[in-house]
């Protein structure tokens, strides 16, 4: 039975891609290159807008999520050996939930394989051919090549996946940012430094300190782009952490087993167009943010929506109007949260070759600290600016 | 007779300061290096902040200020062919006044000299010798040398000026950023486009429109920082002032005679610090902001409130609390008005050399027409954040 779509990649844009377009009625096969257990333990950002919790809850997927999640109202700031409150829920009235991306993987294939959607594991796809009247996509697993014919092909395989070079070159205006440094995480059994996320300003560069449970911390440095795990061990991590969030209004950080390390760098990236012929790209497989402000698994779910509310009014009443205005609309709102993140990675991060950054960007930590409409400013993109479609199209007032 | 102070420049910063403490009781000796009609001339920015008019206002310098400036509510701003007025008055009930920076000058010109005070035109400083216990002063006139010596020096000389260099080189943090354009700026016989100024972002660069009257207009273009005026004839100037202001809800622009035409390039700088022994930094001699958001004027105001403060207090009680702090009391607010500047900047111009800073440039002008929160946010820093402390020291209250 050939489905309507074939949804490449198994992280929370296609997932989520997928539920949507099954409670329209469409149909859709998900291919994964990894198997079940890399994904489902891939450990990326945890902080959910207001909106995508919203969309979870309204597609069944939040049951575990509402009894898991912590609600926070912002994040903690601190500078200049002070902390500061960012409380954005009392300025706009919206949450963020932190609950791990791994964790929303799990219950959204969990919730797929249940359903009895078609999830294919361990299959790379070799080929995504647009020429025909229709979308046809070659996928290979265990050594056997398999055709899949489709109305659509929704690329959800992330930065280095082969969806988005399916568009020609000459039609991708693509605009990147390299950072000159990388985020060094770790996972530990300590004592978190404060009850929500907490991003540390100083001189020497940034720390980031948040919780994972009320004894395991994810925390991150600032590092050089070119510096290597071996160059870290615990106590250089540690000693820097400590001295990075060093206040006079709160005790020394907790020390305690470091049980996870990775490395990764900064990007700022956007793909224009994200659409070719029968091909869409959603989430990573567009577009890039730096981790500061965890937008990207939030992008993901937006993208989702909106391809999914453009198919439904497809299958509902043969319009092309919605598909064809996929990547415009989503395109503002994927900018404003590169804005966002740009703006974070510009004021948290030290950058010694820029002299004249570091007073704007304490200045611009003042600003954030001292003026309540700049704080709200904040707040509005921080838990999420509304989504630019719903992500059901409303047949019933339609006539099909 | 030993005046307390000598002000080098009888810029806005140095007859604002000069006027200030003779209120307080502070005798000073003005030095300019250029005639009168020099200064009285010199078109600069005429943008000034509700504290500046506040300020000049409770001084008694605002009386023709008041006839002729002209009040506003914020700007105008145009980007993708649509107008979009900002209007900070009804955020924050601030206003912005309009009123040329050489007509603020010939006010206070004629305010010093008919109070008597000791302004001398043509007096070149040569020498700021702050290695006694008082400051001298060395000034060429007319081919004769004078020394003055005095118990401080304030420096209101400018960018180029030598007072900062009387600070030791190793003492001075110089921040700097230079900016890949200029600004060519035009006085014209034409019509303007809005009532208040306007901001066009255009993917070609920046063009700006204000008025100087109703049939007089000032408007600039963002050109290359290495070209020449003899490169832009009226045609190509009106050309492109014409394309970058373009748009669907306005008529094209008029054209008249143009019967000025300059070349600045643009720069933001810091001194830090500001002060050494019995040497002040004011104004553009301490710090630079790029034009855009008019904040040089209004610095140079803050800044003399500051010292005048500083002085004051030093004045009736002996106290040198304040004037150690001088330094450490205006750069807070000079690193707002920077990060201001510098914002502005960004977003207003193309720069064509960072290929992501289009999208974030659109993204942040979208931001600012569509979040009230952030036009709060802007026009508290465009109307004038207060200033660091009162410009007169509360005698009354202290037992001198």
């Amino acid at each position: 039975m050939r489905p309507h779509v074939v949804v490449i990649g198994a992280g929370p844009a296609g997932l989520v891609l997928a539920r949507l377009l099954e409670l329209q009625g469409i149909t859709s096969v998900v291919l994964e290159a990894r198997d079940r257990e890399y994904i489902e333990n891939r450990t990326r950002a945890g902080i959910l807008e207001q909106p995508t919790v919203d969309l979870l809850r309204d597609i069944g997927s939040a049951e575990r999520l509402d009894r898991e999640g912590m609600t926070h109202d912002g994040f903690y700031l601190r500078f200049d050996r002070a902390t500061h409150h960012l409380d954005f829920h009392a300025l706009t009235g919206g949450h963020a939930t932190v609950y791990g991306q791994q964790e929303l993987v799990k219950d959204l294939v969990a919730q797929r394989l249940a359903g009895g959607g078609p999830l294919v594991f361990g299959a790379r796809v070799t080929d995504v051919d647009l020429s025909a009247d229709h979308a046809r996509v070659v996928y290979e697993k265990d050594g056997v090549q398999t055709e899949v014919d489709a109305d659509f092909v929704a690329g959800c395989d992330g930065f280095h996946g082969v969806s988005r070079h399916a568009i020609p070159a000459a039609l991708r205006r693509e605009h990147t940012r390299a950072y000159p440094f990388s985020w060094l995480g770790i996972l530990a059994h300590s004592t978190p430094a404060t009850p929500e996320g907490m991003y540390c300003a100083h001189e020497r560069g940034l720390s980031v300190h948040s919780m994972r449970g009320p004894r395991i911390t994810r925390q991150y440095l600032q590092v050089p782009a070119d510096t290597a795990l071996t160059e870290w061990p615990d106590e250089r991590i540690w000693d820097e952490l400590s001295t990075r969030s060093a206040a006079d209004d709160a005790p020394a950080l907790d020390r305690g087993e470091i049980f996870d390390r990775s490395l990764a760098p900064l990007r700022s990236f956007v793909c224009e167009t994200m659409q070719y012929r029968r091909l869409f790209l959603l989430g990573d497989a567009a577009h890039i943010v730096p981790p500061t402000g965890a937008k990207g698994l939030n992008l993901a779910v937006s993208d989702a929506s909106t391809l999914a509310y453009a198919l439904g009014a497809h299958h509902a009443t043969g319009s092309r109007t919605e598909i064809e205005a996929y990547s415009a609309t989503c395109l503002p709102r994927i900018w404003q949260a590169q804005l966002f993140s740009a703006t974070l990675t510009a004021t948290l991060h030290a950058d010694p070759t820029d002299p004249i950054e570091t007073g704007l960007r304490f200045a611009r930590l003042r600003r954030w600290t001292e003026s309540e409409a700049e704080r709200r400013a904040l707040g509005e993109v921080y838990l999420g600016l509304p989504f630019p479609t719903p992500w059901k199209y409303p047949e019933a007032s339609g006539v099909a």
